[in-house]
């Protein structure tokens, strides 16, 4: 079921119904002064309202008509790992122990718009969809499939089984992430958290450590970003 | 004069001089309890403290001795727009119109991470160094030379006049990011602010527009991922 409230009337709904649990709430920048009043009762009701372009608005309300205005609702969905698999996935992201939600958003904000086809997450120690998540994924969580394991260890090893190349963003690796040879059978990219890197049980389960090439006086990057920049890397080099 | 201050002796004086303004304190992950008191003391005096790695503590006390400690202090120094064009510089980033403060502290330790010579931000309508944008950069604001130009546009007429390339982010880029040719006297990259883009004579005075190719169904990157990607790209196909 999709979470994805569109149209004035909807949204209205959602808003005073006290079932219903509005996790955000977008409104298009050239429909600001026409919902005034939509926002105004979403404000009251503590409801966090943000402005978003037509064009950004129009991806969130997944096709329907939205008149300006969509709310993400209900409990997050997540998928299930054998599902993602079976579906033949060419790239996924895994997180390991990515605990800021700021962080997490933003990390699937950049898989989606990547076009990434499943993000592993860990079902402990890590940072589970939440409002906060949803909001700074800018909605795109709502695009995302995104599932939780017991044992990303074990995971990966099961797709390195499966002639997985299992890449862990790592500062020490011997790759440079640009360069990384083809993954004809699907690619997971590894990323843990900022400061702490890949636990030594994650990083000894992957087929390769790459890293980013940088060069400045402070080599360090956010978390986020430095996910952002393995996407981007390794669909460009990707056969 | 160096706003660094290192050293537990330096930082409680700091801490506890009137006239001083303290923008960012860290304290290194294996110091913390150490350095318990010294925390809890920031703390009372409305200081945030934050928790780095060794590794990054040694790059902010840029080669002082630090015991665990660093803390930056007093106003922002910008950077002169002529100096820095005299120093030759080979790669700038110019932002336009970036408003957010955690968006162009992230900008800047992106672009100290890879590098850049320089940054180029507007005197009205752009976030000021604050310490906001200390704390995003995570501290990479000490490391960056930031000007302030009045007329993006004008200034970057003036780049192109010295034949640097003047590369544009934009969506609809004829180019592919990772796909410019060479800029043998200079490059600058242009980032606009974060659904906005860039304004139009500021595009207008750009030599190249390029792109980020994505392909989900959600196409858009947060600024300062956008940022860093491009650096990134620029970094890696220039020779």
């Amino acid at each position: 079921m999709s979470r994805v409230v569109t149209g004035v009337r909807a949204v209205q709904e959602a808003l005073r119904s006290r079932g219903t649990q509005i996790q955000a709430l977008y409104i298009a920048e050239d429909a600001r002064r026409a919902l005034s009043q939509l926002a105004d009762e979403a404000a009251r009701g503590g409801v966090r309202v943000e402005t978003k372009s037509p064009g950004e608005l129009d991806a969130l309300a997944e096709g329907h008509k939205h008149q300006g205005v969509v709310a993400i609702t209900g409990e997050f969905e997540y998928a299930d790992f054998d599902q993602l698999l079976a579906a033949e996935p060419r790239l996924l992201l895994a997180l390991d122990q990515v605990t800021d939600p700021h962080n997490f958003g933003a990390i699937v904000r950049s898989a989606v718009a990547f076009g990434v086809d499943g993000i592993l997450t860990l079902k402990k120690r890590a940072a589970p969809v939440t409002p906060v998540v949803v909001r700074a994924s800018a909605g795109a969580t709502e695009h995302a499939r995104i599932a939780k394991v017991t044992n990303l260890a074990r995971t990966l090893a099961d797709l390195a089984k499966r002639d997985f190349q299992v890449v862990g963003l790592d500062a020490e690796g011997e790759h440079e992430i640009g360069q990384l040879p083809p993954a004809p059978f699907g690619r997971v990219l590894v990323v843990g958290a900022e400061g702490k890197g890949l636990r030594r049980l994650v990083r000894e389960r992957c087929t390769h450590l790459a890293r980013i090439p940088m060069g400045g006086p402070v080599a360090s990057l956010n978390a986020s970003v430095a996910a952002a920049i393995a996407l981007y890397a390794t669909l460009r080099t990707d056969g």
